[in-house]
Order: C-alpha cells, then sequence, then structure tokens
C-alpha cells in the first residue's frame, strides 16, 4: 500500500512536494489542503484533492503524512504544533534561531498526539547540517566554513522589492571564489561577511524612478547589503522575466580540520549543491523525510525528530538487505 | 567518565585510532591488542595497558568498546563476530561485495552477547555510502557516480610488488579530470573504467631487474590494471621514501539528478573528501562511531549496524539540544 500524502499550502514548495511524490513509486498525494478557495486551485496532479484547510482534521485517519509548505515567518510555527497533534508532519522551517522554541512546541504537541514530527528538513537547514554534524564528528579538531550560491535569496529579493521606486527585483548570493579557494587549500582563514559573499541585484524601475537614489538605498540597507559588496543592475521587465524567472541555489560546507600526533595531517572535506530549482530540491528532500516519519511512525515512534535524530536508512524505499548490497 | 576505548591491531589504522581517541575529550584508550609479544610493542599513549590477544577476555568488563583494527581480508572476518559476542565493537572492513555476510555473522554474534557492533566505517564504504544514500533517496531519477583518488591504493601497491624483479612500489589512483567535469555539467555520461580513473605507479627496480619487463608485466596484470591506462616511472629508493612515504587518498562521490513536472530541473550533489593520511581519516571515522556504538549500546540495543542504521546525533559528543543550537 502507498504511503498516503497531504500537502498544506500551494505555493513553490507544495508544487514542488506534488512532483516530487510523482517521483516515488511508494507514495501517493491524497490531498492539497489550502487557505483559498478550493474551486479557485487548479493542481497538476490527476489524484488528489484539493479542499480547504477547514476540512484537516476530517483527514486525520486518511493521511499518513502532512507535508507543511508553509513559511517560516508565520505559518509554521503556528501550523506545525497544531497539525502535529493529527498528523505525522514534515516542514522545512528554516530560522535557524528561532528552531529550538519551534521544536519545543512540536515535541510536544506530537507526543501529545503519538505522531512524529520531522522538522527543519530542506537543504539548510537539513542536509547542509548533516555534513556539519558529521564533519564535526570526525574531525573534532578543525574549522567550519559555509558558503551559499550563486543562487537566488527570496528574502533579499523581497528586501529590494519594497525600495521605494521598484517594480522588481531579483537578489544573487554569490560566494567569493578565491576565500573558498583558500578554505579548499586547508589555509583556515578568518573570513568576514564581506569576503565570503558578494550580492547581485537585478532591479526593473518604476516609470520615472530615480535611479541612483534606488541603488544608494539598497547598496546602505542594514543586515541585508550594508555589509557585503554589492552590485545593482537596472533592467527591462523583459529581460526580468527571460532571465531571471527561475530559483536556482546552492552552496558549499567544507570542514577543514587535521589529525595525527603532531596534527601534521591535514584534511577536507566538502558537501556541494547546484541545484536549478531551490523549492523543487527543497521538496524532493521534504518527500524523503515524509518516508521517514512514515517509517518510523509504524515502528511506535512519537516526538519531534530533526534529520539528526534520524537514521539515514529510513529514508530510502529500499530495504536494510538491499541498501547493503547495493549501496554500502 | 570517559568512554573506555579498546584497539586491536596495531598497524596503521591501530596507530590512527590512538590518535583520533587523544583528540576526543570524552574517551580514554585503555588498551591495545596484539599478536606479538607485548613487550615488543611500543605505543604512543601513557594511558594504555598493551596486551597479548589472549587477554581479550579477561577485558570484558573493563572497555566499553573495541575497536578492530585488522583487514578485511582475513582478520576482520574472524575477529568482528568473535569479539562481538563480548564488546560493543566497530570496525571498516571494507570487502564491498562480501558486506552481506559479514553483516550477518556479525548481527548473530552480537545479538547473542547483547552488545553493539558497528561494521564498514570508514569512507568507502562509511561516508560515501551515507552519501550515496542520501542523494539516492532525495533524487530518486538520477545517475550515481564515485571517483576515487588522487590517493595511494594499497591493495594495487601490494600488487606491484609482487612482480618479481620489483624491489618497492606505490601505486596512485588519478581520477580522470574531464569525466569528472563531464558529470558536474550535468551531461550524464555512460563511462567505461578506463574514462574514469587512470593508475600511476612508482617502482623501484631490483638490482639487475629488467625494467621493460616489468612495466609490461605491470601494464598486463588483470583486474588490477589491464582495463586501465597506467603509467610506471622508475625512481631510486631516495625518491621513494622522500616523495611517496604518505598514504593520501580521497574522492568524489557525486549524484545528478532530475526534478519537475517535465523532469526540467537538473539538481547535482556533490561529496569530496583530500586525506593527507587515508589510515588516520579512516580511524577518526571509525572513533566517531565507536561514541555511537557506546550511547547506542546504553540504551538497550543490540545487533550489527552499518551507518546507514545510525541516527546523526549518536556520532557527536554534543547534545541534541546543543546540536540543534549550533549546526542545524
Amino acid at each position: 500500500m502507498s504511503i498516503r500524502i497531504g500537502i498544506l499550502g500551494y505555493g513553490n514548495l507544495g508544487r514542488g512536494v506534488e512532483c516530487a511524490v510523482a517521483q516515488n513509486p511508494d507514495m501517493e498525494l491524497k490531498a492539497v489542503f489550502t487557505r483559498r478557495k478550493p474551486e479557485d486551485l487548479k493542481i497538476w496532479s490527476k489524484t488528489a484533492e484539493v479542499l480547504n484547510i477547514s476540512e484537516l482534521q476530517n483527514w486525520k485517519d486518511k493521511l499518513d503524512v502532512l507535508i507543511l509548505c508553509g513559511g517560516s515567518a508565520t505559518d509554521l510555527p503556528a501550523q506545525t504544533p497544531e497539525c502535529a497533534q493529527y498528523f505525522n508532519v514534515v516542514d522545512s522551517f528554516d530560522t535557524h534561531a528561532r528552531i529550538p522554541e519551534h521544536f519545543a512546541a512540536v515535541d510536544e504537541a506530537a507526543k501529545k498526539g503519538g505522531k512524529v514530527a520531522v522538522i527543519s528538513v530542506g537543504w539548510d537547514p537539513g542536509l547542509f547540517s548533516l555534513n556539519r554534524l558529521y564533519a564535526n564528528a570526525i574531525l573534532p579538531e578543525g574549522k567550519d566554513y559555509t558558503f551559499w550560491g550563486r543562487g537566488v535569496s527570496q528574502g533579499h529579493s523581497d528586501a529590494v522589492r519594497r525600495v521605494a521606486g521598484v517594480k522588481d527585483a531579483r537578489q544573487y548570493t554569490v560566494p567569493v571564489e578565491s576565500a573558498l579557494e583558500m578554505v579548499r587549500a586547508g589555509k583556515n582563514p578568518e573570513l568576514s561577511t564581506r569576503e565570503k559573499h558578494t550580492r547581485e541585484c537585478y532591479v526593473v524601475l518604476e516609470e520615472g524612478a530615480d535611479a541612483a537614489r534606488v541603488e544608494e538605498e539598497i547598496k546602505g540597507m542594514p543586515n541585508y547589503f550594508s555589509d557585503y559588496d554589492t552590485t545593482v543592475h537596472f533592467i527591462s521587465e523583459e529581460e526580468m522575466k527571460r532571465e531571471h524567472s527561475a530559483l536556482p541555489h546552492g552552496g558549499f560546507v567544507l570542514r577543514s580540520g587535521v589529525t595525527g600526533k603532531e596534527k601534521e595531517n591535514h584534511h577536507l572535506i566538502e558537501y556541494t549543491l547546484k541545484l536549478d530549482s531551490n523549492p523543487e530540491f527543497t521538496s524532493s528532500v521534504l518527500v524523503a523525510y515524509a518516508r521517514a516519519a512514515y517509517r518510523m511512525a509504524k515502528e511506535g515512534m512519537a516526538g519531534c525528530k530533526t534529520a539528526f535524530d534520524i537514521a539515514p536508512a529510513y529514508l530510502s524505499a529500499k530495504s536494510g538487505e538491499e541498501l547493503r548490497a547495493s549501496m554500502l
């Protein structure tokens, strides 16, 4: 019998989950829940029903895992604990600083409901976190580096869009190649924010807007841009649509460490992602962890889990025997 | 209280474990067991006793984990099941094709003894296996590639040393850069053995040996060299000592996959290791999994485990709270 999947929220991430479920023969998408009127939502899958979010509770026994595809700012802090009382859930909560409180709230709800709730699985947090943990456990003496990009940062793009006179904007985070090379060479550099990443903005101006003022305002924006070398390119609406409608991303996690009696031997562990579609890749991670949630729940586990707490084999549709024979 | 570690076998790997334990403040090396006369063995650690292997059973209650540092050909197939009856154990058994039978034998012994036995943890099998599993679970439609090197292959070096007229030899496995670049570019090439790796041999001849005959014999050796482009360099004993006494290694695990309604988005996951000392890095992995074995045994688990069966958090000395706050 297939793993019965539900989706809550049908934005980029929800659509990505829909595609990812279709790539996994042991799963079936059963329902998409939305805050909109269901009749206004066209989905791609033939098998799934579209329902208003108010129907959720009626589906308690009809889904094995509910994948939460809302945002980390306001949706997930409320939705994940709420839903974890009734469903095994998976989310991609990515506000790093607030993960401990999110974990506590979700853990309480999931334990109350006897459900498994997997939080913060995507690529960062998620796969990058896993690589930080493994690399730190193996090389206790060393230094960690994470670089992001080249890729579109939604948060920074939104920040540019809020500048008066900006009609549309896309912001790329770009790792500084020379910094990356220093890390790979084992030089263990101390890198400032500015030395690790640059920021590239592509901006469509509103008619009559003052380009110089807009550029200055972007570059001076605290937190978002003032600590970086930022370039601003003004482009047409057509070019924006043609060249910048995809959402690529990626990055690098490195650990540079030493072993030996005199710490004389150097080792480098590097993990790289190059993603054409950030939301579709994140969705693929969510779906793999949905399988894990389903299997852990079947074994009687309950409570909140992160990628750290989940044995890798739970993510795969293959049995232990198959995995040992084919992938070990 | 520290985790009390024992080492069985004091070759390159055993010495690496000794160094790695010293880098982990929550562990203490208590004993090194050897087939040699204990008085003939000088070890580096001040805290540990050196004992003959015949003493092992007397140490049943004095060690938390015994790390098995023998070879995969003949030592581990006998030692791991034997020792798993009395100790929590960790090994780096790396004969991929024989892992299923090794697992079965070790699992039976460990369950009988109520112990945790972790097998085949190093970097391949081990960290590379983990990356194959995670990447396959996340991108079910795609293609896997593993490249090894540039690094010293002990098995191939030994094979060259067995050729008549060879006094000493070192063999480097070298990934073909252009093949790697094709994979990174998402071209999903079908690569033959010859197209993935080349082999470089450094050979010290015995006096009077016929270089041309030795070179021909190496290059024609089935399994080891005949399917590869192999180069043979004849060098002096001094050069061998000066330039080729280290044991570097490393490699690349890549998965190239697609997502989306039309499979239109491409993603690349790449994991890279660059290691100055293959045995010291493998030892560092063994020691991290020794911590996992200790903690799993404390929770009442028993039986044989591979890296696939072990939640990442068990490898770290940090608590769940610390990990979520610092690494997620």
